[in-house]
């Protein structure tokens, strides 16, 4: 990854300092497994990386174990740490390699494979604690590795294969100081606070149903009322921005997908087949064929390009059961999806409209933090890489100079390019604080191949040059509703907001009155509620607050005899009296104006 | 089916004429077989009945034929016809029969089927033709049956069965009078003009791609536009009669079919299943399993309900390939699907709210020749019926009672219901004349058994009696567009129009005035097209004209000079001039408020 001219953000570390975080935490897993090991005598050790949050270390018990033990665990790391003055570096030949870890088949697998591969066997002693392992540890662990906190439990399958054993997995993570590390626990404990899966279940945004299956996300009407907000959001940008809409079935006959080249090489992350009486079917994992098979559908001329196929398209992937969590990780996603077919010297114009598109968005939901990374290939590794190292170096000199021209920060990735072409992602620091990619802009000049695309240029002939690009601003509803529950931690601004307004009567004489508040903001298209039960008005209150609803409508005597409501705001806390019709004017505005 | 009071609609024949009818079609297929045996001697005749439009008869050819070859067929059987006094019955035993067709494997197979049922075997004979036949004939046919015409060929599968060989089927009508056949030959020559195939071309809506799948339609943007007005108009008036949207998976895990009654009763409509690594997934043919997780989600009280979940969701059924055809025969069905959950005490009014729903759409449509059926149970016939017989009768008669109070027209069809309730159809004739079911309301009581749903009535007590309302007014998007470009014959009101005004420079010079108008046009949200080619006027004319653009705008240098265009509407043909701003405004004006 080469930096490019201008800073790309920040907050992240040099790459020594990376080094030097990863060394302490590794020497933490160390010192993990030495505690352990001595408190479960018949645990199994396995591996035990360092990761970009900290650290885990996978071992087999005998009984298992829960998240309660951990404090004691971690006591006694702080103890052994005390003896810890480095780590001895021993090479050993497999053989005695191999008895020392006599009932321990985990390690005797890897020293098997380290010998096969002709590797020197090492193994690294801290005080009376001895692991197998390639190195990468901190000097003086006793003065150093003093700011450590274990985190977490979860299942693991030895080296990641469901086919394997599960074990148990033991995160934790370590800093350089106990300031740093106080730091990250609290951005934790606020991540956790803004879990999308807490705040889904908490506001009734969506669930995951275990006889619907894993993966699937059922919407309820909250969420999909934010959903259909996103969705409207992007059909009327890409109508404004010339995209045609179309829309295609969440199946196709395998030839589609033979041809596309998803089959056979991409079949294990698809759905298993379905054999019909004409043919044999899958679900698509991707809306890219169909939306060719439309491009091919009417011959085009040069003045019909750029053609832009939108589709909020549903594609259903075979990930692995284990793997699946919340909203990040699904079977089922819906994509703000499209797919441009221009010609060469459109691809500037194309892409820099979409980079534009992309940052609209941003703007419109308040993200800030967040940079480009332009993935290139490599002309040393051309067997990776579609062989038209022309359209390469054309197109990727096309990205850079529009990244530039818009002076957006951005780095540059050699040899991390798709097959087909160069991609522009877009990165965040989720509010979790973990590196993220919110979206892609790929360009693909494999697929004018195998599907034949073309066009008449202006003497008649038929040109194949046609570039397509493929993006998806707003990902997939999925990951970008997690996103955004995480982002404003449920407190979304009015125009999302699944419930906009809750009229909080003072007392039961005052239904009548806020029902007919609630009809005419009803009547004005304003999201609302109506809290009639006979509660105190500060538990309605407290209620409303919770449930994350920007405007609370205090009626009472004075609000009725003035036809006003008192409105009390979810972010300020300040309450203010106005007529119901202003405040429902209010909000239509802030709804149609998409106010942050 | 017993006729209510209210007379349901004109132009249906009496049980009478209609078996009149039936056996002069019958003995019009007798005349086919007997003039096709007669000009291609090798060809082995199958079966031929009457139907609600003609008749047919399938026949297996040895050399293929095409439909050039039917008018000499049809100039035979005028010939042949001129000999035959009237329809002789023969009674034969087996043996005798089978010699007969030495040569038809065909004929011997329903001989031998009706030997072995004991039933006896009859032919019948006119002039010097027999065939094997039940009867059902009408008398002197030199005399009556004047008045047929041969129409088309396709293939049949020999009893349906795509196993079979594939057979040539001839198609052909007759009636009592010239007159009769010459106003159906005119009204199927206007059909075919509508023919929702035809224009769904023409216009560039739709198309089935081989490539991608048989029965699965891909919808052109010209098509989808059609497709969202109408899906918006549902969403605005749902959300208006508050119903909640709500989004599901298209698949689910076999354990929620099996709890539905999906499988394995309804397996083979369904497509086959998929193995995952947790569990077989199938899927969905219908939304209500998914819909009433989704109600179970949360506990529910007698003051949620009703609760009326809404989802234009897509479901796939697993017909015959060779049953499929444009968009009223498709495996890929999106749907205007709701599913009400309500208590015993608000199913009559929930049902009254779903026909008004209904039939506000009907009058947005302008769609007038419909009538209803009401289907109920039979209590002759309980083992075909959930046993349930009071919520029967209850149910019925609230049905009756609203159907009698809103004056609607309607039939009642006894032991014509559903397992699980009693249903309301809504009966059509289609602009080709057939009569169809544009959409059903079912009630449903056996969900609330098989999902186990529940509320909390008012003293605390769990309540099983929630009655299910399946409805969709707008049917399935694929049958409702088929119905729509037919009903409209392509030329759509404005606000379902995917063009709505075409800018028609009257020469190049005024080009630039076009584009000025096309984009403030499209600032307003006008779908307007330039027709900017070097055409001579007329011809532009023209072609907007075959494209049914409702409005086309020409302009010139006086337009040009008072910021005016020349407004030529499609429909009364007539010209105006007017504002270019009062245009945008009046076009505005007719998208809101659905002019028909």
């Amino acid at each position: 990854m080469a930096d490019s001219a201008s800073k790309p953000h920040n907050g992240l570390l040099s790459p020594e300092e990376k080094e030097k975080l990863q060394a302490l935490r590794h020497s933490a897993a160390h010192l993990l497994a030495a505690a352990v090991t001595e408190l479960y005598p018949s645990a199994k050790p396995t591996i035990g990386p360092a990761t970009d949050e900290g650290f885990y270390y996978d071992f087999e018990f005998e009984e298992p174990i829960s998240e309660n033990d951990l404090p004691a665990i971690e006591a006694l790391m702080q103890k052994i740490v005390e003896g810890w003055r480095g780590f001895e570096r021993l090479e050993v030949g497999a053989d005695e390699a191999l008895a020392m870890y006599a009932n321990n088949p985990y390690k005797q697998e890897l020293i098997n494979e380290f010998a096969e591969a002709g590797e020197a066997i090492t193994l690294y002693k801290s005080g009376d604690f001895v692991d197998l392992c390639r190195g990468g540890h901190i000097d003086g662990p006793a003065d150093n590795l003093r700011h450590f906190k274990l985190l977490s439990l979860a299942g693991a399958y030895w080296r990641g294969s469901e086919e394997n054993i599960m074990l148990t997995r033991i995160y934790g993570t370590a800093f350089f100081s106990g300031a740093e590390l106080e730091e990250y626990l609290q951005q934790r404990e606020a991540a956790k606070e803004r879990d999308h899966r807490k705040i889904g279940q908490e506001m009734d945004l969506f669930f995951i149903d275990e006889m619907v299956g894993k993966g699937l996300v059922m919407w309820l009407p909250k969420g999909q009322i934010i959903k259909d907000e996103v969705e409207k959001l992007a059909k009327e940008k890409e109508a404004a921005s010339g995209y045609l809409r179309v829309a295609t079935p969440h199946i196709a006959r395998e030839e589609l997908f033979l041809t596309s080249g998803h089959l056979p090489y991409y079949a294990e992350s698809m759905y298993p087949a379905m054999q019909m009486d004409d043919s044999v079917y899958y679900l698509k994992a991707m809306n890219c064929p169909h939306h060719h098979r439309i491009y091919l559908h009417q011959p085009k001329s040069y003045r019909d390009l750029p053609v832009r196929l939108a589709e909020y398209g549903t594609c259903y992937r075979n990930e692995l059961s284990g793997t699946l969590a919340g909203l990040l990780r699904v079977r089922g996603m819906t994509m703000n999806d499209a797919h441009i077919y221009c010609r060469k010297d459109q691809v500037k114009e194309e892409f820099k409209a979409v980079m534009e598109m992309t940052m609209d968005y941003f703007r419109i939901f308040g993200l800030e933090n967040y940079w480009f990374r332009l993935s290139k290939w490599s002309p040393d590794h051309t067997d990776k890489y579609f062989d038209e190292p022309e359209n390469w170096e054309y197109t990727q000199d096309v990205l850079r100079g529009v990244l530039e021209e818009m002076g957006v920060p951005f780095v540059e990735a050699d040899d991390e390019a798709a097959f087909y072409g160069p991609k522009v992602d877009v990165q965040f620091k989720s509010a979790s604080g973990r590196e993220e990619t919110m979206s892609t802009i790929q360009l693909d000049f494999v697929a004018k191949k195998r599907f034949n695309l073309s066009y008449i240029d202006e003497s008649g002939e038929e040109n194949h040059e046609v570039f397509v690009i493929h993006r998806a601003p707003l990902s997939v509803h999925e990951r970008f509703m997690a996103f955004l529950i995480e982002h404003y931690a449920g407190k979304f601004p009015v125009w999302l907001a699944p419930v906009q307004a809750k009229v909080l009567p003072v007392s039961d004489k005052f239904n009548e009155y806020a029902i007919q508040v609630a009809e005419m903001l009803r009547g004005q298209g304003v999201r609302v509620e109506l809290d009639d039960r006979s509660e105190r008005l500060s538990a309605k209150i407290r209620d409303a607050q919770q449930e994350k609803v920007p405007y609370m409508l205090v009626v009472g005597g004075q609000e009725e005899a003035a036809g006003t409501v008192a409105v009390r705001s979810r972010d300020s806390g300040e309450q203010e009296t106005v007529g119901a019709e202003e405040f429902a004017d209010r909000v239509v505005k802030e709804v149609v104006e998409r106010k942050a």
